[in-house]
């Protein structure tokens, strides 16, 4: 299935968040992952939101969330122009025979250990999500006791903003 | 003000963001930030909120969200035996003059350029929220352009899980 990952600048104001993901559901669109987050400005919020679909999706969903009153910008993240990243923690079963082959793979994916217990390991790593979906592939096996997503974020390369005001700076 | 972090496991079912984050505008509670992604196992979806309070207000959301059926586990994330971590994209104006410094500070934060162009800079950075905050405040003299932050994940510390069939594990 075809991916999206869409950013959305809408006020910071309460029930936002309840009012977007509630367009989704009522609409019957699925969201892979959301997130919202303070921006450089406090009168708004930016959205990341990943979701799978055609072109005719992309569509509508682009069209519903530019109707909504707290919206302010709405942009396709498109994969060339638009760095986009994940954060991941994983808490992977501590066993001496394979505590090796997990500690090479944390090193190849240049992950960072944040937590060692006699039975844990708990790994941070960050990257695109085909990324971390590979880590997670190779220490599946080890044992994966409990894990959790950030969802994605992106922003656009070089001079592009989400902020249409911003087009106009100097730069 | 006091600010406190909850996991809570999930049916991962359409919907569920809405009905949690509606539970909160309703009720009136403010929310720092809201993570969602899919967890070790298909079934289920993991929350991290993070949410300004004190006692009082931390109990109440506790029970409220406890009541909701879509609601498998609820925890507070306590601070001396948790990990949380915070994943940042920042755009900075990118100034000869200035260059060095930003690269000093990218440096110093273990931080990690992701994208360079005549005019902008864009920094990855991962971390607690109090490191990401004094990134930003070192780094916004030069400018900040653009900025996403997917809010707080968290799990805790060696053999303790969110999940409660988990703990009668051998571990």
């Amino acid at each position: 299935m075809e991916k999206f990952v869409i950013a959305v600048l809408v006020n910071n104001q309460a029930g936002v968040l309840t009012r977007v993901s509630g367009m989704f559901t009522r609409r019957g669109f699925n969201i892979d992952s959301l997130t919202v987050g303070e921006t450089e400005d406090h009168k708004y919020s930016r959205m990341t939101i990943t979701a799978p679909g055609d072109d005719r999706i992309r569509h509508q969903i682009i069209k519903q969330l530019k109707k909504m009153e707290d919206v302010v910008e709405v942009k396709i993240m498109p994969d060339y122009e638009s760095v986009k990243r994940e954060l991941a923690l994983i808490k992977i079963r501590n066993k001496l025979d394979s505590r090796g082959e997990i500690l090479s793979a944390v090193d190849i994916f240049r992950g960072k250990i944040i937590d060692f217990s006699p039975n844990t390991l708990c790994v941070e790593i960050t990257g695109d999500t085909a990324k971390i979906d590979a880590f997670i592939t190779v220490v599946r096996p080890y044992g994966i006791l409990e894990m959790c997503r950030t969802g994605v974020v992106s922003l656009q390369r070089g001079c592009h903003y989400l902020n249409s005001e911003l087009e106009t700076d100097e730069n």
